[in-house]
């Protein structure tokens, strides 16, 4: 049967989600607008444990002084209400026409000004919600006219802002984390930082890089046609996956936010192993909240929203039950051990060897049995065969 | 009429370029071996200045010493006849069988030993001809099933393997700059260090990362597609653009290596301007050779093979001339001034401001007139138009 | 200098296109709405020839009768001021949420009935309006769960619309062709009659396949790394190529609509050769009308929406005079010939030779000199080279 | 547990396939050659049906004629003691250098004509062997330069060819059906009739057209981002599904060949469904061989080749089961019910309903109840959920 989600999974929504009323480039809403409250019910009583937002999801612009307040106050009341947290906050720097040429890297240095303002003015609110993580989601930095936009300058902009924005939160006490995440192209034509290793890369410039990581999303590396479980190890490896944005997309095309497995379900397989079972002791090498960033089909109403928000916790939680017996079954271990997997953890240099003492080891090179290593294979074909039995379930 | 190159252009090729003998996983080769002393005269005659080579390209796998010598000798005396030179070298670690799971990140320890020796071996060379770049593509490290692969312990053994190769070249006295080039995937179904970004990424957890930096190629970042300007341009900010690989891609597919400029045309335009115009002073950003790293039609017999070598350089010259009256152009300076374009490198903060002083700037966002912002067009189809003008010459 | 477009050059425009007011799934609106009235007269005076529209774009949905009236008056009266024509109009079957799952293959039977009914709607119209073409985009035909949809029973019930439909022209004597405009992708997960070649396939398949053909658009080809030249010449080898899209676009991702020429230039540059001088005669293909269904940027004002206008129109003449040199320069001559590009043209069989007679041709196989034809070069480095400098302007 | 094919399963594979010895652009083979009757022997033990081959797998080009019959007189002799059949046979017109512009589409003709008798000669071995399914993949039919090929020559080329070798057939009384096989590009640019839609246009157009139909591959279609099971739909309702090529592949990147599954594998769920409970009784829509044309990994020896071929069917089968156990399910058919799934089957107009009778229900437009229609959820979001369900047994 499938398994049933609890709040110890540290399962977490946007609130634009299950909230996303289905307005796309081609066609007009086909959903109610969904208040903040309900969706923290909602989702609690399906085994939820948080829920995250745009500042803009929460307060509709335009909000007076005083609506503002009470839809925080209320939002906060449910929280309490369920014992729902907000692990993570974002700000949208995207659906204003000020930022059609971005926040932080508009040409326009008036809106830059302005788009800092607007973040530390949520951050203030994402403190007080106790948010631990702070993500950055640059959707309108970068430009379609290669001509139009100094890169390098955008750069320097984007570390301005980002370092300015680390100094704020270091001043103010609010111990957050900062989360960036990275996107190849749409709704640019060309999307600054587009990958999990650009992001990495910018971030080891910055003046607080130690509080900076990224917060990468499955269906933005596969749009790019890279591998996300790869992506998200090397991440690891710098010792920066500070959040995780979870979803579906089938290759190279328009950003499909599917439900998380809904795409390259293979990936989505060894992305949960990665996540659950691929410490040095076979355990989890992440533990903040396991968040989806998805949009339920355009063709649902209410009912398909709930059904598919309950599909994003169930299938992830059938590959961690997956994942765990994989890597218990004998045969598993017995083939990884064939595929030398393990091998590639010993250093390829022996204690105290340097490239000298390499160099005198005839055994390594003048001497070395060339045609074993050509002719052996390396037992991957069990490894793939035996994970999709895994994974169907037909073991 | 097309420009003519010349020495001082700073032209180079692969010798696996004019060289290949068009086998492909399709089919057999459509054209003669090519001697590496034939390929320097002829390139030298072309105007090219420079020649570079994997160690297999230049020395047959299985040479006789003495053959080595002899090939190595002959090769040398065709440089000092044209007066070519060598501006980089790298190690074939993808034909032999050996490295079907790779090299430094071989699930095969003994592997590993071996692609360190060839390397070291290889570097020798480089050192003896001069050479300033040392290039690492690793097209067999990378994976088709995930879990064949630990990325992380692939990340060390990757790490391990350049860190002791740049000791050996700085305790040699070599002087050579390492540059790392990445490529998404094929021939592995997904390789590691993608894309320029994951390249930069790890650079920076090197120990000699200073000596370290990448060889982007063109088409590599378009099969994942990626803007290659945008890609150098980030590279160039980290001032890691230590050698480079130009050449033509038609997006995401197989990879193409086509002529310089037959792909992203536009693209290709913006990066020479990039190279040649980008400096603050409006002077080059990059002082290395301009390297084709390219595949001739497998259709062609050797005159298309040297018609599509010339039009490599030719294409180069006319969009960097191209470039320059770009750039001179009164009606695009005008045009780059309404789009604000080096309004970008203005820090987004005053001279001496701070968050605070931002905090209390009510113009910043208070009384920030929005609507202006959200009404202003930013002159991004201007500069489009123009740029088009000049790059098909019909201004 | 650029050319200047005139009304003999039949260009066209879509009403969405300079009308779109830039709003897209991530962000607001950022410009204000165009008059039909408006775009007519200022495209009039910038060279167009023709104006088309969805019936949704023309009069709002929600208009009352009297209102649907005056704005059509009030539409036709700038087509007479002007001479401004109206060469194709089509329907939007995507934009109401009604249409969530389709029009003619919605699952649900009452959604498919409404849209014929909205179709033949707007057919009366386009008859009054002289319109010759209709065009059939079904954006929201498709389908993101292979199991919600049974493609064959869809395919029925497209063919029955159409046939229906056609029948119902027929019948009121309005003389229009219908065309087909296939897409791959987005925004739905798969689009039935994905690319040029399945909805080719599918008009045979129709009643009254005489009189559909496509609109084949540059970027949807491109969306699956189709080359769009080849797609058009297909259909113009059916004799199906009834109208045309024009735009740009950057390989498979989201769908750009950029401007004509912005994206594969050298493929802009084909496809105006294959519709200018691609006949027997050298003389054009097709005699529609020219019409640029793009989308001007979104940070761009009024002014920017004019300057891309006229940049579809200044680089399609801009390619249609550079297709024309390059047809007449004798060394292009020479290298089409090297190239036996018209060979192709000539049976591979003699007059009245059937395969017994090629049986018998021992030249043909037993005799054949099999290694000149292995070792022959095709010359095509050589057309790429020039086909380029042609585009450069640089011979 | 995992299934266990046997012969009734009707599965074959390419002798290419387990025979492919891992040689690619970038490496030398790391497999022996293997000879036919080794590899009829072997699949006939792991549960095969079938075996199939181009004329070079089999017969090594430049054999004698002594040797060629030794081959085929062995090859037959495995035949007969094994019970395998030859399903179907192919060509090879991609791997000689003489077919470097293609075989019916070479600007050379005499090339042409070669090609021609090649699969003349191929035919009667086909013939002899009891094929009843001969395929064209026509993998160097197309071009990297648009000026370098007239299509639409081109494609009177290939019918010219389609119609000949069709008629020899007829006349010979061999029975075959000719099977088309799409790719969009690799190892050309760009590549003849590329998708399914291409191929079943261009068989419209031919002179025997009923006995020629496509053999879709997985991993072409999925190259160009198109759904592989919407395409085979088409084919069936076109009455084209002649053969079928299954594998895996991961989007727009090089063509890679995996096992079946080892991609998509929620489309190869759906693949498996339409193949065998498609039928509007719930039954095959296809009953020829379930063919695989795989490339095990370089990376593996014979063993990894062997667990490879295994793994195809394996999976093949648990699809299958799945897709029974699927439609057997209670919750899927009310699912599919409440999706109105075999509502699209019911016509959109009522027996003996035309345009007109349409026209006066005033229930399909003036008032149809748009609010309902607009609000209501398609439930396609349960499905998917259920389907993901089977597919990984955890319901």
């Amino acid at each position: 049967m499938s398994p049933i989600p609890t709040r110890e999974d540290k399962f977490s929504f946007g609130l634009w989600t299950v909230g996303w009323q289905a307005r796309d480039l081609f066609g007009e809403a086909t959903r109610p607008a969904l208040a903040g409250v309900e969706a923290v019910h909602k989702l609690s009583e399906m085994g939820a444990y948080g829920i995250t937002f745009h500042d803009d999801d929460l307060v509709p612009p335009g909000s007076s002084s005083s609506e503002r307040d009470r839809i925080i106050t209320e939002f906060k009341g449910a929280l309490d209400e369920t014992g729902m947290v907000v692990p993570m906050v974002t700000t949208n720097l995207f659906g204003d026409p000020v930022f059609k040429d971005g926040g932080f890297t508009s040409n326009d240095r008036s809106v830059r000004r302005y788009a800092l303002r607007k973040v530390m003015q949520n951050m203030d609110l994402a403190a007080e919600l106790g948010a631990q993580i702070y993500v950055f989601w640059g959707g309108r930095e970068g430009s379609e006219v290669d001509f139009a936009k100094d890169v390098r300058s955008a750069l320097d902009r984007y570390r301005e802002g980002i370092d300015l924005l680390a100094q704020y939160s270091i001043d103010k006490g609010y111990g957050m984390k900062f989360a960036i995440e990275p996107k190849p192209n749409e709704p640019r034509g060309d999307i600054l930082l587009p990958s999990i290793g650009h992001a990495l890369a910018f971030i080891a410039e910055l003046e607080h890089s130690d509080m900076v990581g990224i917060n990468p999303e499955t269906g933005h590396e596969q749009m790019a046609s890279l591998n996300y479980t790869h992506g998200i190890a090397q991440a690891l490896w710098a010792g920066k996956l500070f959040h995780i944005d979870l979803n579906g997309q089938k290759g190279p095309r328009y950003d499909q936010d599917l439900v998380f497995g809904y795409g390259d379900l293979l990936q989505a397989f060894s992305t949960v192993d990665l996540l659950e079972n691929g410490g040095v002791d076979g355990g989890p090498t992440y533990d903040g909240d396991r968040h989806f960033d998805y949009k339920p089909l355009r063709t649902e109403d209410m009912a398909g929203v709930w059904e598919s928000a309950l599909a994003n916790m169930e299938i992830y939680l059938s590959l961690r039950e997956k994942a765990k017996a994989f890597r218990a079954d004998p045969e598993v271990q017995a083939a990884l051990a064939e595929a030398r997997v393990e091998e590639l953890a010993r250093p390829t240099l022996g204690d105290g060897e340097t490239y000298d003492t390499l160099l005198q080891d005839r055994s390594a090179f003048e001497d070395f049995d060339i045609d074993r290593a050509r002719e052996q294979g390396y037992g991957f074909a069990r490894l793939q065969r035996l994970s999709l039995e895994h994974l169907l379930g037909v073991r």
